[in-house]
């Protein structure tokens, strides 16, 4: 393992940061993936006692078509998750694979009946070749794994504002509200410009005015629990409000219930975020099993290294791990580490040796990856 | 518009960058996509004189199943390409798009036979609101495109090996390269480690010795004409060499045939690279309609402008441009410019207004998108 | 209407008669197309007082891939039903579709789980000119409905024994007998030859004894239940008893869960048999809208007439009716009768006019149409 | 093998008689099964001298979306074809299987450009079982096969008419005729009544005049060739030539490009027609494999012996032979012969040895399966 160590950029005081929140079809898309991941996974070790070879990180969402209706409407054709993908199949892969999904679907849109989802694995067995890497633990690809800490005051407001508004107190609340959530933020200095666009559900609204005074109590919600007093704060930026085609309506809470579509990889990194001006890889995480996947592991290492650097130095970081196939796992041919701080190599080191404890806890669902 | 003008960051010299050409199944994706959208905007302004809302650009592949044999072996499942999306029924949308995205493949891969391909269009109609928005030209959605100039050294050699590798020239002297490539560099200082990945096609070889003499005379040919004497070069890191399974062998060239499957915006960004310590967006370019998506059009504009920068002044720059949906795409919320230039306000006005222009040009298939 | 009388044909007293009882693949698929149907209907009903255009008879089963094992073992590959036809879109189609498919195999198939098959609808909307014809009860098509009474000695113990096997009794008593069951009779003279080929499940099986063990006491009840002490009668007749894997062995009771597709019309008549010699219609009715489908009403129409005319007169009665595209149903061109009966036209006449009940009560699942 | 010879019966003189033509979407999906059996057959016999397992009998046409217009329209949604079924991986099935779809579309449908249909195979491995029985000739299903010889005037009249509008002369003089054509007789005593449904084909049409003339003439064809003065003879019943819509105009000559789906075995008997007061097997035979699968050989054969019967004694026969699973498939259980010929066993059993003859002519495509 080569460690190189520079020092951190410098970046100007303006940005720009988005999260896409769980109903999102992105992360839909990203959330189903992992799910059927953790759950493939957990089967390989409860039959083998090990976690066998699978990748199922090309979840994509065909957006249904929906009518909403003050008072609640109806899907007419269903959303399409087609499961793409390789699995050793010395369990019931499909079959594992639907039921992991439809029981993530159900967690995050809770509306979402069994017939708004279509659910088509085409799982197919993974290349020999790569299932032998597996076995003997050696990286499964060659690429980059990345991660920083800590946070912009953007960053984390951004976070904290889209998990509060699809959190369960929120969502009690306010039942009207979907869970396809994003919000962006700019911040140039000091002044924050968010926008939130956030999917209504139609079962709970039964006219113009009760959508205008619910968003209306929203706003002053997030206001004054985030103090956003100074901000510039919008929801749904786009209504008109002369019918309720021309508001951001839904049946189940959700776009892709009416021509969003979705695909694993395409919506926030393993830190929750989208930070364009920020290291990203571009390695989609979710899906990918967490024994070998570099592309999964290296993020969420490099992400650790990261955290752990800030939280002992109080210096910022940001990490780039690169892996090469074929070679081991615990090995990184590459650990290139941005930060002011000095003496960083024992972290390094201790958290490479910790890899086998990322994978139970990825397995365990304790890490967050989108 | 607002424009924000900010230091240069400063970066380190040490960077991993990564090229996946044409063939990689995430580049095919990209591709067709692309493909079609080009398409279905030559027939909207034949028709109509005026591009029509569609957005295809959740195109996956899923992989098939092929058994190579030294001299030629087959294709048992093909591969299923779905294309997913919305489009204005205006014109007859999945038959062009099945039409464009085979004419696409058997351009990218000369080898691949109509039969190795399964196109399923699932291309519904696209929300109405939306629809409404491409026609006054507003943006369709709220979202960041990110451009920068000039390539380091490391960007720079990686774009020109995997742009060499999939030319006209390299594949003629080597008939036995498949255009799945993969290209990935590491940079410390000076010295550049540079890793390929190819996919050879068995047809043209017939024995492990003919694989291990092609591959020899490809590094080379790439060592000579990349004057890489001193770099770290290799080519397929796994190879084994002890059965035809154990080296990188294809029948069309793409891994997409066996295992490998493919979406959409999870490889290169518009400039041909996967730079993870540089800004990048998210945004998938292709396939995304190139009059009113932000995410495809502001990804073209802030790498125009950056190139101008750079161009005029010889500084460096990083350009972020921020959109709104709804707003008019000339007036951008928010142009970030990180550059130690001076008076760069004009060169954005001038790019911004251009962008009617640039429309005609991606339309032309005249600006790399992956 | 025009109604034809000739002399009924004189049979050869050698025939054979089967029944694909309703676990087997294709009739799965008739039971699914009619679930629809009814349901379409009975939401058209509901909503607008008359029933919409819809015809969704063309259902496939994609089979599976099940790994039985003694005591249990699992679907690996979920079982594929393709749901094609047209629908008027006034009601959300797909996902009532989706609803009555997976409420109809949890009737017919106890043992499966949901994720055990994938729904799949592809359900367009009808062709303008036959919504049309709907609205005026006109026949939708050009074809020939057949019926014919009484059944012979084969033709009843073949329709009796399958439905014995799938009954509640007989499943409560032997657990481990599936649903798919076909029966084939021959008879020559008086001499029966009756072959059964019946799914066991395996979670109900422990070893090859009991196995063995099931079938005799299968074998023996009906012979006593049905007096068959004479005839020649066997279950499973390709069974060797060397493997788990040489006898019919299911998962969840059905061959389509491993190997054998099913679709809409290739089973059962309305009168629940094949019966090669007799008259026959090729037309499927199940799935076909019960308002204007002739291909549905003209079959049940011509049973009940030939019943009718047995039942009052005692003697046999076979009955085609054909029906023009664009006529009134009610008024069909052509009524043939094959009988020795006399003054069987106020019958026709009266079940002519009966045409909206029998209507009704296909819409209420009273008819037999597999 | 057991032969039993009965009286054959006596039929009164009235009759419906049906045949779907080649363009017919259940033809269509007859004919694309047949194509690829063929195919598989060819390929298992070049590449080991024997044909393997295969069963690719449920072929499903899920009908498109198109626009015709006077001159030329288009094809907005195209036709998908589902390709189901069961075969063996010695060879590459599903590649080989979308080649022979397609080149027979191309022979069937001249106007249909491949981006019309889109080929989706689904082809599984065979159950082991089954395929065991194939390697020794066994009867792998048990089931019956149907056969009669002579035609009746109108079994004759419907065949002859339908193949002329499909045959090659018919075609070039009239290249506005589709080929999904149906011919549906009634006859009663000598009293013919022809009804004949034909897609015209909206290229060669631009008008309604032309329409009407075409029409027109075809019908002055068709009643002097096959010499119909006397008979009643109509095309396309439901035509109201108020507009384009109301006259059945198509782009490429078949429903199926328009809300008609089609599946295998819907549609005609091996003979060519549907006969509803005729024997017939539900059995589809195009699809099976030639070598083993009763459901195909077994009606052929009883076809084939009711034809030397007639021949060689001018007498009527029906054929009914039974199949028991497992069994040797030149020793069937039962060969039931209605015929008043005398010493018919001869016939039957110089036409039962001649099964492997059956196979290579079926293979040749020299046989009339639909």
């Amino acid at each position: 393992m080569k460690v190189v160590k520079v020092p951190h950029p410098k970046y100007p005081k303006s940005e720009v940061v988005e999260r896409k929140a769980i109903g999102h079809p992105d992360s839909l898309a990203d959330g189903i993936a992992e799910a059927i991941s953790r759950r493939l996974s957990q089967e390989y070790l409860k039959k083998y006692g090990a976690i066998h070879h699978h990748n199922v990180d090309k979840v994509g969402i065909v957006a249904g078509r929906s009518q909403p209706e003050w008072g609640g409407g109806s899907i007419v054709k269903p959303i399409r998750v087609i499961l793409a993908g390789r699995a050793h199949y010395s369990v019931p892969v499909e079959t594992l694979a639907i039921k992991a999904a439809r029981e993530y679907i159900r967690e995050v849109l809770p509306l979402a009946r069994d017939e708004h989802f279509i659910i088509e694995p085409a799982i197919g067995e993974g290349a020999s070749e790569l299932v032998g890497a597996v076995h003997s633990v050696l990286a499964n690809d060659t690429s980059v794994g990345v991660g920083f800490a800590p946070f912009t005051e953007a960053e984390e407001i951004t976070l904290r504002i889209a998990d509060f508004l699809t959190g369960k107190e929120f969502q009690r609340q306010f039942p009207e509200a979907g869970t396809d959530i994003k919000v962006m933020t700019h911040r140039d200095d000091g002044q924050l410009d968010i926008t939130v666009a956030l999917a209504f559900v139609d079962a709970h609204l039964h006219n113009m005015n009760e959508y205008r005074n619910s968003k209306a109590a929203m706003l002053d919600l997030i206001r004054e629990k985030f103090d956003l007093q100074k901000a510039h704060l919008e929801i749904n930026t786009l209504d008109r409000y002369d019918s309720k085609d021309s508001v951001y309506l839904t049946v189940i809470g959700t776009s892709a219930e009416q021509g969003d579509d979705g695909a694993v990889g395409r919506g926030n990194r393993i830190n929750g975020l989208i930070t364009p001006a920020r290291p990203m890889s571009l390695e989609a995480a979710c899906g990918k099993n967490p024994l070998s996947h570099v592309g999964k592991l290296y993020n969420v290492l490099a992400q650790k290294i990261a955290e752990r650097i800030h939280g002992e130095t109080g210096k910022a970081a940001e990490v780039l791990i690169q892996s090469r196939i074929g070679k081991p796992i615990d090995d990184p041919p590459l650990v290139l580490v941005r930060t002011d701080a000095h003496d960083i190599d024992a972290i390094v080191s201790e958290e490479v040796e910790r890899l086998p404890e990322i994978t139970k806890e990825i397995v365990a669902g304790k890490v967050r990856l989108f």
